[in-house]
């Protein structure tokens, strides 16, 4: 089920699901044609499938020319698949002789600005069968989410990045049919949950807007293209959905994770949070959400850190270090020589020298060092010592403030605080291998009762697995995307004034986080009122 | 409004038509984005549209990738072109600049097996706005439609028809666009009236089981394609609508016949006659519709007469004898020096010798000789005499026998008789040139109250612009189209039974012509009983 350290959500609750897929397979047994029943061949297929269907379907005319050579190789005896068009409206996808109604696959993506995931679906009950990772292909052509928003603003770079794309999702394609014995032209439906720019670079569209106010997409509710249109590896005219998004910078990714939150569904009070490159907040519950967005990423994702490197095999990932002898025990991903400090590694690393007094509640270092070491250059992979320095603490900083002052800008906004937040969603691979109790040590994440805290994993993957499975899904999604009240941070005023003010581990008011409080008193690093 | 001599149906009974068409243009004004209205630019002009055409709109990517500039360039003035999709479900055709709503334009087009006519449309109030017509480019493949249906066998034939006859059309659309001084890309929409055979070219569909038992076109409804797919030069996003076919012979252009003689709409019994190439039949009123074709044409097309030619400059259209200097006088068309004669030339002196005495009730000259001379040698403009002889009479004889036969099976078959029909339409360019009472006097027409006997002209073309107006009138077509029973006349024993039975002038029972019989009479052709 995982490829590449990406797993799908796993949930505490799951969500009612009707299974209502993006395209359906019927099976028919057709009359052969006569004299006295002399209906075209086109009109007797769609007469049994309105049948089966109670709504009329549309056969593209490419099918068209194939359908009776098709019906007469296959006895009259045929499956068709069709897509959902509108609401009652159907289109024929594909035609296949005898009955293939076993083998349905849909494909649900996740196209994120560093890493791209597909799941190969199965159709007929929305199992994921298996996964595919690799990075994004535009990586090569900038790392950044501005870097390519630059580029896209030729026609030429748009096609660039939008082939690098669909290249790299064709290779997930074709790796997922390979190892599951399929044909890529039997996955029928794609439903795909990305940030509002990555949409526009897989669908071609110029996301220029996007980056100068007052930030306009080209759209936010692209609806369904054909997989052919893109020149996606699947059935041509398989039906590709992508999850609507809110704004520029917010996107399907965070449409789809409230959906697998399910938040919106809940009377109480719900924060989700996924800090990627950058970081999304919701907050709200079945009668309200608002949304705001912003740049956190590279303190987190390496780019930044002294170093800082990516989630991958060689990172450290866990840190623990001794409160007594300041030792520390560190992990790596794959257990690999030590090569770099992974966000994971480094929201450790500052909690740990939080809780072992080594840094005070502004991350400054006590003793006046201008860096932790984690691992000396004799262990290391490169021979160069992996530290942590008050830069990096600095910039780490800036990321939790932003985070921090954005949550509570949300907050103040309906009248409520911290202690008001009853759930609380961490999405993202990030979320999936911080530390929890780091992340709140840290004041990263909100310090509420552990059970109410869930981690979502890959929840921009699994809304479009939603979104693939069910009508009624993609309909809360698009409820979601309309109704979320979008606040955006960029000149706003308010939200620089808390960025200011909010410079302390965990916060500037510890009685916001009770347990983190109880383990400084324990150790003696702040005294009990 | 006319070309090549083809001319729109002027009914006596105009259809009841409220505009409802194919397209339509929707003017409006967008508020100019803001930080405080930041919907994206594809949502905001959907929404607008939404507003005014109360259903939800679909936007093509190619065209989505084109919305943001048009609406900066425009000022957020725009008019927007949208096409029907389904019932409440519309798709974006076009988005200009500024108010464009006065110039709207769809296309009607009959194509026919020998002629294709297009109609410029204006689709504000539906008035014809210039008329094209040319031959079908395909004439140069094969003159009939087997020879046609046998070269379509091959993908390689198939995309040569297919090309040729586009090729006809994008003429036609280029000389009225130039003609009416817009831009073939202003044309929005388009319909179609044709046989079935001609569609399937048309949309390049093979059409090879629609002359092999049991009869089957690969469909008989196609729905609505678009102009691009098709490589028609008008707006490529344009919806194109085929009227629907009955069944292999019946095609698109009878269904838009019925709908321009409103007979499916009236009580009383009519009949609908489209004698071309084929022969179609319906037979009908409100509450129940028959129909047969058959093939019936080349007599009176000029593909087999000796001196048989098509209705061109110098073909005898019209021919009068003098009962008792048995003189000829005659017409041609255009005025030219005579060349051949034409079918309405052929029926007009088979009547003329009929009341002249020359030949009997069953075809024959009654003074033995072989040909009756319309045009001597030295008057011809060929130098060769124009002639009707014993054997075209003959072969008129079983045409017109075909009709007679597969009209008196029709009444049989629901019990009635000639003397039932109470209304009666002539389709096509034959119907609209012949004389009706020489039609009448062999009996290719009934014997009806001439205020009860209606010319449609080119019905086909009328049906399409009638399609192209209203949604409505779609759906009754679509009706139409699946409430007439069809009966096929391939291998029917009683339809040959008849036919051989068929060959008096103008019928074996005299009495159902009584405005004959009374000019026979009075000639002294006949006695008086």
């Amino acid at each position: 089920m995982a490829a590449k350290g990406v797993i799908l959500a796993e949930r505490p609750d799951v969500l009612e699901l009707e299974l209502d897929p993006l395209t359906r397979k019927v099976y028919l047994e057709l009359a052969e044609p006569s004299l006295a029943d002399n209906r075209a061949d086109v009109d007797r297929l769609v007469a049994a499938l309105q049948g089966k269907l109670g709504g009329p379907v549309v056969v593209p005319l490419d099918l068209m020319r194939r359908v009776p050579s098709v019906l007469r190789e296959a006895g009259w005896q045929v499956t068709a698949t069709v897509g959902f068009l509108a609401p009652g409206l159907w289109n024929l996808v594909d035609l296949e002789a005898g009955d293939t109604t076993r083998r349905h696959f849909g494909l649900a993506v996740d196209i994120g600005t560093t890493t791209v995931v597909a799941y190969l679906v199965d159709m007929r009950n929305g199992q994921v069968l298996g996964a595919a990772a690799d990075y994004n292909g535009q990586v090569s052509a900038g790392e950044d989410l501005l870097t390519r928003i630059c580029l896209a603003g030729t026609p030429e770079g748009l096609e660039q990045l939008q082939r690098a794309l669909i290249n790299t999702l064709n290779g997930l394609i074709k790796r997922l049919a390979q190892s599951h014995e399929l044909e890529t032209r039997e996955i029928s439906a794609v439903a795909v949950g990305a940030n509002t720019t990555m949409v526009h670079l897989f669908l071609g569209l110029d996301p220029s807007r996007i980056c100068m106010a007052p930030y306009i997409p080209v759209t936010n509710n692209p609806g369904l293209v054909s997989a052919g249109q893109l020149g996606l590896m699947v059935n041509p005219r398989a039906p590709v959905y992508c999850l609507p998004s809110v704004a520029s910078y917010l996107g399907g990714d965070v449409v789809g994770g409230v959906l697998a939150s399910g938040l919106h569904r809940r009377s109480e009070l719900s924060l989700f949070v996924d800090i990627g490159t950058n970081a999304e907040i919701i907050l709200g519950n079945r009668d309200w959400l608002l949304g705001c967005a912003g740049a956190a990423g590279p303190a987190l994702e390496g780019g930044v850190a002294a170093s800082g490197m990516r989630a991958e095999p060689g990172a450290v990932n866990r840190v623990r270090i001794d409160p007594q002898t300041r030792e520390v025990h560190y992990t790596t991903i794959g257990g690999a020589p030590p090569v770099g400090i992974c966000g994971s590694g480094l929201v450790d690393c500052l909690a740990e020298m939080f809780l072992a007094g080594i840094i005070d509640r502004a991350g400054r270092f006590k003793d006046g060092r201008d860096r932790f070491v984690v691992v000396s250059a004799e262990e290391s992979a490169t021979g160069k010592e992996i530290a942590v320095t008050q830069l990096d603490i600095h910039n780490f900083m800036r990321t939790k403030g932003a985070v921090n002052a954005a949550l509570e800008l949300l907050l103040e906004s309906v009248g409520l605080s911290l202690s008001d937040i009853e759930y609380f969603y961490a999405a993202g691979a990030f979320g999936q291998y911080l530390d929890l109790e780091s992340a709140i040590t840290i004041g990263l994440y909100p310090d509420l009762p552990r059970e109410r805290m869930v981690r979502l994993g890959n929840a921009s993957g699994e809304g479009a697995r939603l979104a693939l499975l069910s009508g009624a899904i993609r309909r809360e999604g698009e409820a979601i995307a309309r109704n979320i009240t979008y606040i955006e941070l960029n000149a706003n005023q308010t939200f620089m004034n808390k960025f200011v003010g909010s410079k302390f581990l965990p916060h500037t008011n510890l009685d916001l986080f009770p347990t983190v409080k109880a383990k400084l008193i324990e150790r003696g690093l702040v005294e009990a009122v």
